[in-house]
């Protein structure tokens, strides 16, 4: 394969959209034909985004459906309820979609309809959709045309609670997950409550018992373990532009070591280069500007609970690097080219002839 | 009572000491005659807490035991391990003592030893020492003469769960608290792991499930609610100055709904002016710099959880504020008198001569 | 005087009027009658303003100048182009009126056009507002009815250059004013170059040479040292909330020792409470939440400069700390009553029978 | 040439050192043989720098300079005044050597005792370090043995000015350089006064009229123009992580339109990928992260001063990314090669046989 992939960004002005931009304009194996963003079309990318100025040169156009050229992949980094109108005609002229927003990541309408507060409008395409984790079904998404991007509370905390419950170690009608974001995971948008003087120097709860990332934490859990999940789901905004940390707690089942549990987290992820079991507590600055997840893991013998804590960077790993990692499955290049954190591939920068010609 | 009372304030230089320098030195019913620190003997008070120039003329001193004239009140703001060096000295010439440290909050001397790592140096005296949390015990306070000034993140959990528990609404054995805690909270002490570069654009757990507050919560509780409670806690580093934020989750024992729960709140603080409980999700902004504690409140009905937020300024409820609010206690003022957030007491600047002269 | 002076506060949801309410608030002297807010009228107080709920009971209203009772004192703490609106109605109701924007801080129309970018509404009451910086003009205060409040960054520039210049120390047409603000001082308002993660970890100088504040600089100095004064004044905005820092460099027209300038500054200042010359650099922390102004400076022999380094909080002294204090020398009372950083009022809490008779 | 280029970094586990760490673990065609740090002697890099845990497999050394294997290059990022000590040695097993230090920048060894407080331990070799600012000495540096890495704030100065000083449109005796700086930039040490709640909601000048890097600037342009210079230097302290704000002043020397100016400046520029001058005001955010100096300017009629706006990142182009740029051209890769904000390489992955057997 010689000529790059080539690729369209719907929706390129946000966080999401930017992180995107970022990381496929360094890639010589790919190529961005598309960007659009209504509200700056016309201009410079450069200017949106401005530390792109000089690195990629491009202008932002207006979406529109009609005589478009095709392209290998499209990503949609679309605010909610967005996507769900658009998927129908991109998959018209993208070969492959991955969808960066929630509006297909619940299997369920209903579900759907109860927590983002409005009806679905593409229900017949949530099956679709493959859940695009990759530490859990990379091989589902080597194959998938239509991917469902992670949320970034569900990836922290699916990927703290996968082993475990798979494993049984924890009731699974137990769990808390209290997590912790920073303000980017908001969009790049307008509001008095996300401006700095109302941010810094604070903290506060918000959607308590009702933020939309609940069912789809409980939901990909369910598929993972086969059994039903019940999540307390706390998640809270911090005075940081990046991450996400994930603190999580359930019942332990049986005394199992500490030392075991963590062994057994590191077979599980012993194929998924971007998770690594750390020793003592993760802290988010690991993680930050990377497309890693870091876990760590304390049994309380006192209330005989597993606490698990998990960070990753929110546009990375919880969004743009994700969808970096699943174009890369798709299109068959090496799991982690390209992205921060991923090490040098194992090909000599010089092949030789013979590796050329064979 | 014409002459003000006279305070010493010993280990004055840290952010504790000189929070309570900022309370003091602005009250012209109170006369710090006496502040120590260490490391700063001889320097001027404004060198060290620069704001307090041309606010407080006073001199550090070094702490010496001997031929000290007697003072009304001595606060103890000291490393931990410090004051239970002290106290059988200052009680010699202090006619009461207010403890900021950890020292003398639980009443058992082995559990003293598991949690702060070294023997207790003066168990005896455990027994003598009131939990100063007015919330709870003001009668207690009003009478005695050596106070333990509650910890922050006890003074954020135990304020969030006394009334349910009182109230058997929720199981004493299923408690989770997450709490997240401002760098200040780790005193003005020179660390790489406090230095801005590591705390800024991070979090980061510490401690889990050995936390010295671990057994201070659950002890104060029993002692509120006559039965064995059992609390996971897990504290986290934010990048903020000042603050606890407390995430507190219990199993409901019974269906109530959320707004019957509110009132009992407001009936158990109805005479407590510091306790505000809120309509919907507290944040840490409107008790930041004040000596408030917000408390707010979500039944999660699919988990069956109460769910309770509660928010403090540690330095100021969590810390010097509330060892003022013990202080007002103790010597007969208005419980909120020169505490930011209490509200102006109802006397006239000039009271008529009838009040004078009565 | 036995009944409190009464205020009314009108835009009182911004950063500006909510620390007014604040400071007033607490106040057994004043009573605040009536605060507007377009946006939030019929709510209340601690809705808006979450940590004045229990601390101030008012409600908002909208503003009508229609049938309203006479009030002592009107705040005016709008955004730009209003007050110039309202002033002539306010005037009818409001026995004296302080105004915390720029509408009235210039005596020249057509400067405020050039700056202000539209024409002035009220151009003949220009001459009738007294410029509200007490450590220059008090006397003229006092006897005000109508106070234009001065901006942040020239309360900060002012006060570092006044007695140098009023001293012939520098050159008036050399002046350099590099200026950093916090991001309170744009207002509570929502944009997405306000938001949190456009301004954190981040830098930038903005209005660099029209700076409506230009003109004010340059007026007020004119008016203390009756020569003609040229500043380049460059205004940044930091990721902190609060605070002004200004550093100022001037060329030095003699000779003089540091030492000797510093005592001229503290003679020049010696019956000003609210500035500091300090000994060393000032740093913002120790101005953040009081009225205070700290200068520092330096003579910078190798390039025959004098370095000046002011700081002040920008919704205090910059703002709402400022009109308290201007309102305390209208209103006849000590200048520093009320205001973070005062001195506690040498008055004894209970006066003598013989004080309240006589 | 197939076998890839071996580096040593003496000084590993500061922040620069950690920047070179992440710099150069994922090149292919450079390979990390060596990496000291004293305090950190036998534990992995992944434990101290914990971002690379699993990025680079390496532990940490302690520096001895017998029987080392040559490298092609040397690294030295140490604390001041440790590299004048240990170069002699280096020497002797380096072939190539990047002091990041302040300690080979001066050409006179009074002036550098006269400003960083001790002698040089070795005058002699001043003479033979190349100032290493691609953008001024490009061709030096490519035949150079060893490189004096630039300090950051003189990076930011030295890059807003070359242009105007050159071609005579500034007085040279007129500059003003007020610089805000992140506090990384002070080094990971443990300080009081570099902890976070000092830091957080703060700011303040430091070393004004005496810091090392004003003759680092002075000289450094004195060179470039061959006239006389003159700098009122201020650096100030921010509470960010990452970054060099510079806001430069000097007198025009004649009446030039702002659009002649960045004319000028971008051709002085065209060959140098890693300058962007942009056309409105730059902002740190742009830069950070990248090895990018983002220049904005502005002439100001009024005061007929020319205002140059300078950004970077003080640990990129500062400090790691340009000794990765200077390591780029003494070996002979392309000069953007790994370097975030480089432009991808116009090589193919993929080369045809026909480029490799050529």
């Amino acid at each position: 394969m010689n000529s790059p992939v080539s690729v369209a960004v719907i929706g390129a002005s946000g966080y999401s959209g930017g992180e995107l931009l970022r990381l496929l304009a360094v890639r010589t194996d790919v190529s961005v034909v598309y960007a659009t963003a209504q509200e700056f079309a016309g201009r410079a990318v450069g200017e949106v985004h401005p530390d792109l100025a000089g690195v990629l040169d491009l202008r932002f156009e207006s979406y529109t459906p009609e005589g478009r050229a095709p392209v290998d992949v499209a990503f949609l980094a679309l605010p909610p309820g967005q996507a769900m109108q658009l998927v129908p005609q991109v998959r018209r002229w993208a070969d492959r979609i991955i969808d960066l927003s929630g509006d297909f990541r619940l299997r369920s309408a209903d579900v759907y309809a109860q927590y983002y507060g409005h009806t679905h409008a593409a229900p017949e395409l949530l099956a679709d959709a493959v859940y695009g984790l990759p530490e859990i079904s990379r091989d589902a998404i080597r194959t998938s045309r239509f991917i469902a991007n992670p949320g970034c509370y569900p990836t922290a905390a699916v990927l703290a609670l996968a082993p475990a419950l798979q494993e049984g170690l924890v009731d699974p009608g137990s769990l808390v997950v209290n997590a912790l974001s920073g303000v980017s995971g908001a969009g790049r948008s307008k509001a008095v409550e996300l401006s700095f003087s109302e941010v810094n120097e604070n903290v506060r709860a918000y959607k308590v018992g009702m933020h939309q990332h609940t069912p789809e934490i409980e939901s990909v859990l369910e598929r993972v373990t086969g059994r039903s999940v019940r999540v307390s789901f706390v998640p809270h905004l911090l005075p940081i532009t990046r991450g996400i940390h994930a603190t999580v707690l359930g019942e332990l089942t049986a005394d199992v070591p500490e030392g075991d549990i963590r062994d057994l987290y590191r077979r599980f992820y012993r194929t998924s280069p971007f998770v690594r079991i750390r020793e003592g507590l993760p802290q988010l600055q690991s993680v930050t500007r990377t497309n890693f997840c870091d876990i760590g893991l304390v049994v309380d013998r006192r209330t005989h609970r597993l606490i698990l804590l998990s960070v990753i960077d929110n546009l990375l790993k919880g969004a743009a690097g994700q969808a970096v990692q699943n174009m890369n499955l798709l299109c068959g290049f090496p799991e982690t080219r390209g992205l921060p954190g991923g090490r040098p591939e194992p090909v000599p920068l010089f092949p030789t002839s013979q590796e050329i010609l064979a």
